[in-house]
């Protein structure tokens, strides 16, 4: 197992995100922290451990280490199971923290419950809450690895073109196109926070498929193909006439950037074309309104006036199911902060990051629209994903 | 949404599984249980919805639907958000329970907390344990989705042979080795139980990279090509003398099997092909000695003294890095009940499943063996994977 950020040369980053999770910390009243999930672990070493990493407020971190994984840093300490930390900090004359924070929203009751134990007498509070508070504003570190997953985003989506053939399903081109993803470098492995957030490596949907609802907070549903998974493509013949929206994973180095891109079979009619038109309008029009102190309800508002303006509201979002969000923050996981909707009175801060996403449903012809991963910068929106934006034809060789 | 067990035609076997839960829950004292994973919504309805399903000793069994889902048979009932719950069931007249189940081991710790209001002054308990106990024993029903997997498991594995072309990676050989699973009907979504169990479709374990130990809890590690997900194919170029073990997943309906596979660039040397054989050999002697009534344990003792009986202790199970545990349950996730190991005393009851995995780790040459998934009968095993054994010889063509 590689931690790289707890090399000496990546120390400067390491010292950084532990400042960021203090801050957040203070915020909350919070005396010492104690993480388990691969999440922030990976975020606060740059590598997965089954382990526990304890920061306070002011001494260095500790990170206890689970076998096969071995201390080799100082401050790396080897335990075989959590029971041993409440010695260990003892011994190293840590003082027993008054509130401790665990992962309430990524890891398992049972989990939380067994950390518990390790801190008796203390009170605890939600660590994951935090952790979310830190990681919102990436560094610069995290953008270039965005950046990298970006390119890389894109140039496998350079290659859907090629991945059609006549009398494909939707099922059949998703699996050609996750071959180039995994082909170009992509993990095959999508961090989703949540209970019940599931998919495979994103969703191919096509046509009417759009209209299915799923149970996963998705904005475009799908009726997969089993009822284990009711998600994403169905099964379904493609079709001239259909509008097919590709929302593929796009991680290559344990963050990730989200695209959405929208291919045709044929030309499709110029209502679906110009709810195209006007989701990339509302990106336009987000990419220069969207700067740091904007408040983030902001955005959603301008995309439906937007949508209304241009006679789109009926299939804004969904048509006949909507999802009241058009965007989401972006990083190791798939849906961190911000939520882009209406309520969100948070302002935007520099080096957030937002996968905008404002889609259509057209009845008939299927999802429209597009998806840009971007990171917030003092002079406006960076794009991590520019790619083609029109509906690209499928079948046609170019 | 599907839910195929809440269809009338299906009332046989949704009773069947009710009455298995029901037989768990009397065995801790639980008077009623509100599930909320996609696991065990699937379990009890045959398909995955966000919401609620609770169910008591004596009544017809409620399910709370959150939107999209629609109630449409009866029992089935929409509400917005869980806190709805109390009220819902005092208007069906349903008394408050004293002893309620949770998922502990299913639901993040929030989840959890914010399902144990809806009971306000109910004592609560490990809801996950009842489950597991009442998912030990497969329905006929299930073991014919187990069988069905079984089938294309192996028939995707067919494929193998012209999955590989000189050159490649092990990464490369398992994207090819992937696309023919999802072409089979592969879902490409892998439930594992567990806070940290992460992987994407399986692993492809070439050369010393089966020396590798992983953080995750698989008998297998391997390097994995990013610190973020450090488990499986490492981005090797495949070479003569290398042997390459292929444990990759066979979900297509919701159940899965797991079946690892051998394959060798060259002739292996006679050593390693010994290994292999020792755990063919391994596994017929547990084909033949486990049945309803033997102690599980027994089950690993007689694994490991063959493997020393024939020279091969050091290898078994690992080298540098030994696992403890020689196969497991399997059924909707990867790693059920019961595990292999040496000190489970519980006994083989008919209809469990086992995933029997003996394996070798030889330096210089791989990972060595084969695994098997299989359901406990009164008779014996039955294999659902039955698929050439021999180490197989790659870029041979036949």
């Amino acid at each position: 197992m590689k931690f790289p950020l707890l090399e000496p040369t990546n120390k400067a980053e390491q010292t950084l995100r532990i400042s960021k999770v203090r801050t957040a910390m203070s915020r909350y009243n919070i005396d010492a922290m104690l993480l388990a999930s691969s999440v922030n672990i990976f975020y606060l070493t740059g590598g997965v451990c089954r382990g526990y990493f304890y920061l306070t407020m002011d001494k260095d971190p500790l990170f206890f280490m689970i076998p096969p994984a071995e201390a080799s840093y100082s401050g790396e300490l080897n335990i075989r199971k959590p029971e041993q930390i409440s010695s260990e900090l003892e011994k190293l004359g840590f003082k027993r923290p008054k509130i401790v924070g665990l992962e309430y929203a990524d890891l398992l009751y049972s989990d939380v419950e067994r950390l518990k134990k390790v801190f008796e007498g203390a009170e605890f509070a939600d660590g994951s809450k935090v952790m979310r508070e830190a990681r919102l504003k990436k560094t610069e570190y995290e953008i270039s690895l965005l950046r990298e997953d970006g390119m890389k985003h894109c140039k496998a989506y350079s290659k859907i073109k090629h991945c059609y053939h006549k009398g494909m399903t939707d099922v059949q081109f998703q699996i050609e196109i996750e071959r180039q993803l995994r082909l170009a470098g992509c993990l095959g492995y999508l961090r989703v926070a949540g209970s019940s957030m599931e998919i495979n490596l994103g969703s191919v949907i096509a046509g009417d498929n759009a209209e299915v609802p799923s149970p996963y907070d998705f904005t475009m549903g799908g009726a997969g193909t089993d009822p284990s998974l009711p998600v994403g493509a169905a099964g379904l013949e493609l079709k001239p006439g259909m509008a097919i929206m590709i929302d593929m994973n796009g991680g290559f180095n344990g963050y990730q950037t989200d695209m959405t891109r929208c291919w045709s079979l044929g030309v499709l009619p110029d209502f679906a074309l110009n709810a195209h038109a006007c989701s990339r309008k509302i990106l336009r029009e987000l990419e220069r309104e969207a700067r740091p102190g904007v408040e983030i309800g902001e955005l959603y508002r301008i995309a439906e006036r937007i949508a209304e303006e241009d006679g789109f509201a009926d299939y804004f979002m969904g048509h006949s199911h909507k999802v009241k969000f058009i965007g989401h923050g972006v990083g190791i996981e798939l849906n961190e902060a911000p939520v882009i909707m209406q309520r969100n009175k948070s302002l935007l801060e520099e080096n957030m990051t937002l996968a905008i996403e404002p889609k259509f449903v057209i009845p008939g012809v299927g999802g429209l629209g597009i998806e840009n991963t971007y990171v917030v910068r003092k002079e406006g929106l960076e794009n991590l994903t520019p790619f083609e934006e029109d509906v690209m034809e499928l079948g046609i060789r170019s």
